[in-house]
């Protein structure tokens, strides 16, 4: 798109009042403003980013049999009072209908889910089953200032998996498990995130969370360097060895949860009375697992750990654009011509590319497009405008190269 | 997708309390679930038409030059207070936070829209300026019996314009008009929809709904035969005339409101100071229009008026599949190998496809085959095995025409 039909500006300060860096250099590049505490709204940019993450989970959430629903936000309170959680769960948003019936907004979606597949699924032939939806969620939260890390409106995939067995549910969180990093690894988060053990109530030893490593983090993991797993703080008071190895080195380091994953057992689909009918034709307890992924904390980390002094460097795959093409000297019309073309290039090579076609000066364009951040920055500027070359540079490396437009398309694509 | 993958089933009998038809039907083949009162899941299948309705309305937005965002649905109550709406809205939820602020769930968001635009346009040269979300909406409402015409919490599309000048507003307007016919068309909603005369406020002298005929709507609108147009009911009380050619014959008729289109004038960017400087270095009020679409709204209002006895008759663009294709006896190996190749075969050019290929009774897949609605149906049965020929009926239509594979791809692409 052409920058100058953006209608956002890269601002000089955040708001005083907001004290995140990840929340910072966003609204400075224009990718988010804030209404308030752990409040956002997502502008042209930040949407991109957020829909290309959420395109990222929703890939590998189908290619592990994963079905897509969408809850409501609204939970009338007779569905959490049937759980116990409607006076439990301390971080819930409580809201009177003028029906005079009490609801509360989703922090998460057992409550929902369950009784709604109770009603398409009766026979163990139906089951295993998973589904997922990628939803907004609300916490009354007192504290909520880490941006987009913490926030009282946001984001979230949630997956929900029914199973006959525990040996059937313990297969699938291994799946859900190596899904998970694959979307770690497609959001350039790979090198830095932890599986990391925790408590994991009534059902299993252990649940996890996946602890992607940031000072901005609000947990301490303790990690054991041999198997490249962590414990949490929870599990450390507990024991103070890794739960693989058994190795009592574990390095403390601040990270964030960017992902959990959770063995229910029959906890919600007792409160239910979900059963399925097995092949005897008794009713047998179905066996649920939960699986959950921030997508707004996502694009807070990746803002987090993979920045510089001068904006974001944002990985290809949620980049808003993979191409940020300047074009200097716009009054040029010959310079202007070649760049437009260059531009049409790029966009019939199905690649994504924001053009600063703007009547502004070299330097602010500069400035704007490292805040930015996109992978490849083109320069299109006079002084190689007769040989037709363009100065490519990636986002996350300091050489430039002078290449033809015919290389150019090779390079970036 | 193949059916037996597909976790819901259609229900025999709709929740007693659900008393819309809309809701009743998309509820029996398995689209949406009954959570409350005007909140409903959107299961697999409906989620798939709730998207596709939502990139028509998206592709509209884009091609008028508007730019997707995303606002929160928690509106801190400053906002509101600063226009006056906190104590005027009569349907908004109101909820308190633990951090002592109070907060309403947006029923519309020119509160939040106004004050971020502010932030990031000064200049005469950035207006005009045309954003849009596709968000969730929430109303307390006392009555929510319409099913998905009337939702608790709801999918909206608004859009919000800025301009310098009425002149410009006006064109616009009329721009987002077409924008509005052009998606209604593609909803197969065209020829029942009505730009209908509503009362305008105090900035102009009307503001505009489109009104699809429909019994289930709530609304009576008085239609101009000659000029294809409809005036609503506070209107019909001051003037009982055709807005247009003063036609005194007008025909009331039963309709639901599936769009409405405002000039807000200075109303809300008076409130939040939005000025923007001028040629002259002056500062002038910025002229605002807002513009709804409600997607859900829309897949009610399809669903209520194309349908027969036997279930939904999804018009293409929004349909879940294109093509539901049954394979009947589904214990011949050949005739499964022969479907499963046929569905290859069709998904390798791109058709989307539901594909029966679960081991139930023919007539139950015929059943479920009309009430899910897909605009194709194919049947692969063992009396036209050996000829490879295949059956296609249009859910619109009652002849079944016998083709080969070659014919069936150029006959449902």
């Amino acid at each position: 798109m052409k920058q100058s039909a953006l209608f956002t500006r890269t601002i000089k300060d955040a708001p005083k009042d907001e004290v995140s860096f990840n929340a910072q250099i966003l609204i400075r590049a224009g990718f988010i403003d804030k209404l308030g505490a752990g409040i956002y709204t997502f502008l042209p940019l930040g949407l991109r980013v957020m829909n290309k993450i959420t395109n990222i989970i929703r890939e590998e959430m189908n290619n592990i049999g994963s079905q897509e629903m969408l809850m409501p936000a609204l939970i009338p309170r007779d569905l959490l009072d049937k759980t116990g959680r409607w006076d439990l769960i301390d971080v819930l948003f409580k809201l009177d209908g003028v029906d005079k019936k009490e609801y509360a907004l989703g922090s998460t979606h057992e409550e929902v889910v369950t009784p709604t597949i109770k009603k398409h699924v009766i026979s163990h032939k139906e089951l295993p089953l998973s589904v997922y939806q990628i939803q907004n969620k609300f916490r009354n939260e007192l504290r909520a200032k880490s941006g987009l890390m913490r926030g009282r409106e946001f984001l979230m995939k949630d997956l929900y998996s029914f199973h006959k067995t525990q040996e059937d549910l313990d297969k699938y969180y291994e799946i859900v498990q190596r899904a998970y990093f694959k979307v770690y690894e497609r959001c350039s988060l790979l090198d830095i995130t932890y599986l990391t053990y925790a408590s994991g109530g009534d059902f299993s030893k252990y649940s996890h969370e996946f602890q992607a490593l940031t000072e901005a983090g609000e947990d301490d993991i303790y990690i054991c360097n041999k198997c490249n797993v962590a414990i949490n703080k929870e599990i450390i008071e507990e024991q103070s060895v890794c739960p693989v190895c058994g190795n009592k080195k574990l390095e403390v380091k601040r990270a964030v949860e960017v992902g959990n994953i959770f063995k229910l057992g029959t906890r919600f689909t007792d409160s239910f009375d979900f059963n399925y009918i097995d092949k005897e034709g008794k009713g047998q307890g179905v066996i649920m697992g939960c699986y959950g992924i921030g997508v707004g904390r996502l694009m807070g980390t990746i803002a987090e750990v993979r920045h510089d002094d001068n904006g974001v460097i944002w990985p290809e795959e949620v980049a808003p654009f993979k191409v940020h093409l300047l074009a200097l000297q716009t009054k040029n019309e010959e310079l202007n011509k070649w760049a437009e073309s260059v531009y049409d290039n790029l966009i019939s090579h199905g690649i994504e590319v924001l053009y600063d076609d703007r009547d502004v000066p070299a330097g602010q364009k500069f400035t704007e497009a490292d805040l930015i951040g996109c992978p490849f920055r083109l320069v299109i500027g006079a002084k190689n405008l007769n040989k037709r070359m363009v100065e490519v540079k990636r986002r996350d490396r300091d050489e430039v190269d002078l290449v033809s437009e015919n290389e150019l398309i090779n390079k970036v694509i």
